[in-house]
């Protein structure tokens, strides 16, 4: 039996716009398609595997809760760092809470939720290898095998040189291989040592040498053996994951780790400081078309491209394009693209970028620009998540604002009132149950209700499917704070 | 007194997404800037200039009127062409219009409505030189001084070579000169000859020669002296163009000329049937700024640079671009740009295009490849122009549809009712007169209205301002055919 722990408290911002840091890019759903957090509690659930440990931070736990309810996923524990300290601390609290419950022998299977694996069964088969090495105390990792010189990633190098790949591969055209020729894991071998991030001829140099895989961040051990790993390389981060667990608060079936311990740990990724130094770790090479979906170019890397290299997703139109990301968002607007090379076009419905698709960096700056101009898209997104499902501005006038709500079965909205506006709701699907001051009514699809201005109320959904409502604000001020609230079954300030 | 005669009956798709069939380029509004067509109003209004006679088509009179009635224009007359035909049959039809008023000795000034004119005094300069030309019964293009070898222009060849220009200009810096530089117009000259869009050896040998002008496709001369002109040099067009308007037909403020006679006209420039070989034919230089805004390179040249050459407009942002345009819309996505060189990116909230800047025909190639699938944008716009106002849809759901809706003062949609729908109406902005069935109530802010399935209503603005409201929509057919009318004031079909 193997425990998923799920790493998904990061917000990287090397995928705006789809990815900020109110809508972190493991949970971005678009249309239908499983958010990447989806996708690897998928591929870490099933026979097998005990329920997930998830890790994650404050601001995205209601996401994360929300997208696994829609998988039916019972998570065996969540656990809430209070701030961003890297995958040492995360891996830690997640390894001494098995300990907690008895279970340090238990196999750990760390993995980052937002990694691509295109094969699953090289994948799964990667895993049971590291399993059988992690039951013998190692701490093992999953090496990718590269097939360019990329500069982006770690590397692990192997004692020994690896046995040959089937065939050469590079660039997008290595995802149209044939699976079965990617498919087979190798056994766990020793590391010689880790080379972060390399430029590109050392990146060359290490690729001809046959002895280098990607460290694709996903970790098979057990807790006891973690654990025992922190107290050799890295005690002091032990002691203070301890005292936050140890202090950890129960809140709505999340375990909030204790603020003033897990603050005072230093930040530290496990890599750096325990893998690197132990001396008990080795690899599995696999070959399962693995990215970490960086940037935008491993996103074009990672995708299906034509025959001119332009991968295009949602509604789009190209016209004589090269090398060219085209990514749109199904319900936004439509992307028409005409002579364009080397170029990554992420358009969303209420931000565009466009930009070099090579250029990382420079995107960085770009955001970093956004947000010194005070541009409200650089950090939050049009649908706004809440405990109880979410809403968008749809229009917005001087005296008026219309949002569309969507409330999920059994979401309930703290009971409010507003200072400073009214409201007009009108159910277009499912049953809402609304609460205006003393009386409670029932509002079913193609009614309406008017809210007064000051009243106290508030919005439930007491059906089985999703509660949609359009609300037309009216008043003279229309922020999200002008908002009084007398009760919250979520616990919210 | 001068008599503007403003052409705008085209239909381009070479700015598209701003430009669509239902919305050209002239009527385009963006923010609180007026539209080209607006501009050529204000260009053609005021002290010495009589009402304008604005000769337009069937779709997009409406729009026409409206954009007057905003700019408090009243028109002397509204022409409707059944078909487009060109510019010569539109001239025309305008000379016979003031022919048959008895006003054969006015001066007009023929101007199209989707061309700008950066230098206002440099323009009127030129038309006050044209103007002595004109009555002394010449035919008189305004001529605007070449600055670099454009293709997509006709040119004027002079008799004699032009006075030298006071400095040296190219590129999109030309429009940074000191205005007072570019002030001064010349007296009308003879012209030695026509031609038509040449290549670019060609376009380089003519400015060198210091003897040709782009025609600006602005003429100056007596209702009488065109007339006389097309019974010299294309006679059928004009037997036929009379055809046309003595049989024209009033409609609502509208002449719309007669269809048969109209449109067995042949398609016909009125350089081509009738400048290029007339020879009463003089030009007034100019130099003021002009451009046909042609396509997007053209508006990248027309538009205020950075110093890397970066045109931006609305809610921009842009890091490491070169000889970039970036248009956004104000009210749409914000765009974000990195590292590109000679691309056009243009977004609006339904449509986003980016392209080689410099690749006009791909354009129109893109553009019919979005036709022939289908793609809604690539003719229709989000906003939807009635005679009464406009609407936007919102939202879309599979059972409901959010319409934002804006009535004019005055405006009176027409009585219908709808067999698959019911509507909930709530007033955000002004005050409306609604009639459900046999009753009649006044819905002011704040308020809202439930229309019900298959009753007769009909929504009026009694008022002195806007009526904005938000329309919500539920039912199983959504489409603009579910309506029946039993009454219209604007007396569609």
């Amino acid at each position: 039996m193997l425990h998923p722990v799920i790493l998904c408290g990061g917000s990287g911002t090397r995928l705006w716009p789809l990815s900020r840091r109110d809508m972190p890019k493991q949970f971005v759903q678009q249309g239908a398609a499983p958010s990447l957090f989806q996708a690897t509690l998928d591929r870490c659930g099933g026979k097998g595997f005990a329920p997930p440990i998830i890790v994650t931070r404050e601001d995205s736990r209601f996401i994360a809760a929300q997208q696994m309810q829609e998988y039916a996923v019972q998570p065996r524990a969540m656990l809430l760092e209070p701030a961003p300290r890297g995958t040492a601390p995360a891996i830690l609290s997640a390894a001494l809470w098995l300990e907690a419950q008895g279970d340090s022998d238990a196999v750990m299977v760390v993995a980052p939720s937002d990694h691509r694996i295109q094969n699953e069964a090289a994948f799964q088969s990667a895993l049971a290898q590291a399993a059988v090495a992690a039951e013998a105390g190692r701490l093992v990792c999953l090496g990718a095998r590269p097939d360019r010189p990329e500069t982006g990633y770690g590397y692990i190098e192997l004692e020994d040189a690896l046995p040959p790949i089937g065939l050469p591969v590079s660039g997008p055209q290595a995802l149209a291989l044939d699976p079965a020729a990617r498919s087979a894991a190798s056994e766990a071998q020793p590391v010689a040592r880790f080379v972060e991030k390399p430029d590109e001829i050392r990146a060359q140099q290490m690729i001809a040498s046959g002895r280098v895989l990607w460290n694709a961040g996903i970790f098979v051990m057990t807790a006891g053996a973690a654990i025992a790993a922190f107290a050799s390389y890295a005690p002091a981060v032990l002691a203070g994951g301890r005292e936050a667990l140890r202090a950890a608060v129960p809140d709505l079936g999340f375990l909030r780790l204790e603020a003033e311990a897990f603050e005072a740990l230093p930040e530290a990724s496990f890599d750096v400081s325990v893998l690197e130094v132990a001396d008990t770790v080795s690899v599995v090479p696999f070959e399962a078309g693995w990215s970490d979906l960086g940037n935008w170019d491993a996103i074009w890397r990672d995708g299906t491209t034509d025959l001119h290299g332009v991968a295009a997703s949602g509604p789009v139109t190209a016209l004589r394009c090269r090398d060219t990301l085209l990514q749109a968002d199904p319900e936004g607007p439509h992307l028409a693209a005409l002579g364009l090379q080397d170029v990554a076009v992420v358009s969303t419905r209420d931000a565009v970028l466009v930009a070099d698709r090579r250029d990382a960096q420079g995107l960085r700056g770009l955001v970093a620009s956004l947000k010194e101009q005070g541009v409200s898209v650089a950090e939050t997104s049009a649908r706004v998540h809440r405990p109880w499902g979410w809403y968008e501005t749809l229009a917005r006038g001087a005296r008026f604002q219309v949002k569309q709500i969507v409330v999920t079965p059994g979401g309930r909205l703290s009971l409010q009132s507003h200072a400073h506006r009214s409201e007009h709701w009108v159910v277009v699907l499912g049953t809402a149950k609304v609460t205006l001051g003393a009386e409670e009514t029932i509002v079913s699809e193609n009614q309406s209700v008017y809210v007064p201005l000051g009243l106290p109320h508030r919005l439930e959904n007491p059906g089985k499917i999703d509660l949609h409502l359009i609300e037309v604000q009216n008043g003279s001020y229309l922020g999200e704070d002008d908002i009084t609230r007398y009760d919250d079954v979520y616990n919210r300030a």
